[in-house]
């Protein structure tokens, strides 16, 4: 089926523009025009299209444009030329059954205070010395270095991870037992499948705990069990009520619960994974945070043959960063390797970067900060609270990011977030996070990415939402 | 079982050092020397550790460095103390029983001369742009984009290589359709996982091609079938002996066949995806890199709700980078995110940084300097190839970063790597890159990331390897 053309109409369909109009040549614009054309349907499969000589001279262009353009659009595929005959178009678009469209959700209201947990402070990024050290990595590396990365991470960011571990962390970290990796949620995933190959079928996590960790778990083909957690954090007890063979525990400062691991209980952990032939996964979350007393060393330390050791800079840095560790047990670094063929290392000059800020003692002059800071906007939180809302219980050790606040009885938490966000507070429910549902409610207020000075308001505009007057407020 | 120590073992056995030394304070290096000798097992379950106004008055320390040193070994569960009582040693580590070792692969030997595929100019890469753009963007960027990522990419990001592609790829990309990810073999996990959710079962790979890409596919369960690749590309009429509904192809430039798909099967190859109701997975692989004519357009443009659109920098900029982007079908969207859930995208810098990096026409200005540069090399190589090896016979379009050199028959491709390597020279032979044997002998010449003046010793040694000779070089 041929469609002839009037000469007056391949100008305005191919819409050449005025001549030396932006950056690309005519033939260019000539075959983009014509392929625009053919794609939305004005120029239909069969149509002719006009002699090089004569589109040339109605476009007033050189016959060279027109024959170029036609010749990219038969490499493409959109045109069809034969000896002897005109070009047609040979392509024709689909169209395609419409699918039920996904309604969109209605744009949030915006957040003027943020008590939402899992953020450190934003607004404390070390901007300069971060960009400092990318800058120097940048102008130093040695070419090779921008090649295909090692899978496993950069040799010199694990040996610095390795090192800062050791001292910082209390850890059993030998370099070749680093791997590099994009967060937490990452070298959960990485983890996961190691333990499928091995045999692993099912896996426990705490109960409250992050959503997210056990998706990443499910999506890797094990089966997850919640454990409950109460103020002496996961009840180490309740493991062998379910099949696993493995466990994510965040020992230092449980989230969202707010527990510390007893001393009891992590010999009594780690004895469970040697008893089964087990793992642990320790979640070294916020245990840079800890405000009453030195923060304890990980567990990784007691047996590092049994614990699988995560930690990343999302909550001391930033979580836009993507930089994280995994330090497995020695003996299983081929089976890591082989459980994960295509993963790969975040990018090399971030990670160097990420090198030379620890080793030039800027992480930990940050953490030293971030700890003061943390320590007194806590305190100035906890204070707020006891005024304003009496009747509410804060729970938890002073660690972290974040506090635990019980509600009375008979309080619809989630009716108060729902509150509290309309009014541009941002906070989360406890119930969110929990796989088993109880009768206790309580709110989980994070306050690594406020400001000191927004604290009192936003707790003001807590106490409208619980009191059910939020709209009343000024 | 206390076991006793004499007070002098306990200075050995702490270690403290003298004082003032390192930057840790005396009770945290007296509780790591406890923890040291506890894991190590020279201090043993059940030792009673003396009272701390003993070990104070030994150590030459005051009470409080022993008392806290003690106090944090109890959290950390090495340590029990009881009222009454020594406090006494609650941990042992485990024996774990030895596992058969991988044996270490020796060392290979260095690299002089790379031809080896896969690689941009290295020494190319444009250090002070790239450092710029991080540096402005760190400083400019709002702390929110520090907060957590959105998983689809920045939409800064997005919008800027849905332009790019526009402009530059012919492609049919609006912001939302781009998912920024990690590579071509991270958007490929990431669009296998989404066709398993929509039902396909079975995937179509070239062959030969990137084994990375195939593994990739099988990471995500979906079963892998080989269809044969000639001069004019993939063989679509072969894809009908497979029961596969989707295909991964590189048609602006296989690797390593190093043909173009042709116009004809472009067309084809689309309706074979209308027919099944099925996918085109078009690996954009070096396309921007072609020296005989203008580059050819994306497939995508022609089927944008059949085609997934793979890209990346890692060809052009460096895979260092990790930075690469994913456009599929519209409608598509949502089971994209739904059958990703624990995706997340690369760093926000690095992804701000690529965005600024386009938009200041570097990316243009490095792709331009590129093309010429690879255009000349590849002249170079070619040349040298016909004037030493007259008896080999090169093949592929002119473009990209590889040509492959087929070898006469009964040439030994393997022996000839192995011989090319120990000389110092690395490349690959064809038969590492099939699924199915073939009786041509080839080898895959990369010239991404050799010097120029690099060029005529490298096909020197070549020449002595395939010779048999390669240890008579000077």
């Amino acid at each position: 089926m041929a469609v002839s053309q009037t000469n007056s109409a391949w100008a305005t369909l191919v819409d050449l523009g005025e001549p030396g109009r932006g950056r690309h040549r005519l033939n260019d614009r000539l075959a983009a025009g014509l392929r625009t054309a053919i794609r939305d349907g004005r120029l239909v499969e069969g149509a002719a299209l006009p002699p090089s000589r004569a589109l040339a001279e109605e476009l007033g262009c050189s016959r060279w444009v027109v024959t170029e353009a036609y010749g990219q659009l038969v490499a493409e595929g959109y045109l069809a030329a034969r000896v002897g005959s005109a070009t047609r178009v040979s392509w024709s678009p689909e169209a395609l059954p419409p699918r039920p469209s996904t309604p969109r959700a209605a744009a949030p209201p915006p957040v003027r205070y943020d008590l939402a947990p899992g953020l450190p402070d934003l607004r404390a990024f070390p901007r300069r010395r971060w960009a400092e050290a990318v800058r120097a990595v940048t102008g130093s590396a040695v070419h090779y270095d921008l090649g295909l990365p090692d899978p496993a991470g950069h040799a010199r960011l694990r040996t610095t991870v390795a090192q800062y571990l050791r001292r910082s962390r209390g850890a059993d970290a030998q370099p070749a037992a680093v791997t590099v990796c994009a967060g937490v949620t990452d070298g959960l995933v990485r983890t996961c499948r190691t333990l499928r190959a091995e045999g692993v079928t099912d896996l426990a996590v705490e109960d409250p705990g992050w959503g997210r960790l056990r998706d990443a778990a499910a999506s890797t083909g094990l089966r997850v069990h919640p454990v409950p957690v109460d103020a002496d954090g996961l009840r180490v007890d309740d493991l062998a009520r379910t099949p696993a063979r493995a466990v994510v525990v965040a020992a230092a400062h449980q989230f969202p619960a707010g527990a510390v691991l007893s001393p009891d209980r992590r010999a009594r952990l780690v004895r469970w994974a040697r008893e089964k032939d087990g793992f642990v996964i320790e979640d070294d979350y916020d245990a840079e945070f800890r405000y009453d007393r030195h923060p304890v060393a990980v567990m990784q330390g007691m047996a590092p043959g049994r614990v699988f050791l995560l930690g990343s800079v999302s909550k001391t840095l930033s979580p836009a960063l993507g930089l994280g560790w995994l330090v497995a047990p020695p003996a299983l670094a081929p089976a890591l390797r082989a459980a994960n063929p295509v993963a790969t290392a975040p990018p090399v000059l971030d990670q160097l970067a990420l090198a030379t800020f620890i080793e030039r003692g800027w992480y930990d002059a940050h953490l030293r900060a971030a700890r003061r800071r943390f320590r007194s906007r806590r305190d100035l939180l906890l204070d707020t609270l006891a005024t304003r809302l009496p009747q509410a219980r804060v729970d938890g050790t002073a660690a972290g990011l974040h506090v635990l606040l019980h509600l009375p009885p008979g309080t619809d938490a989630r009716e108060a977030v729902r509150a509290a966000a309309a009014a541009g507070l941002r906070l989360t429910d406890l119930d969110g996070y929990r796989m088993t549902p109880s009768a206790d409610r309580a709110l989980v207020l994070g306050y690594g990415n406020i400001a000191d000075t927004e604290i009192p308001r936003a707790v003001d505009l807590l106490a409208e939402a619980l009191s059910g007057h939020a709209d009343a407020a000024p």
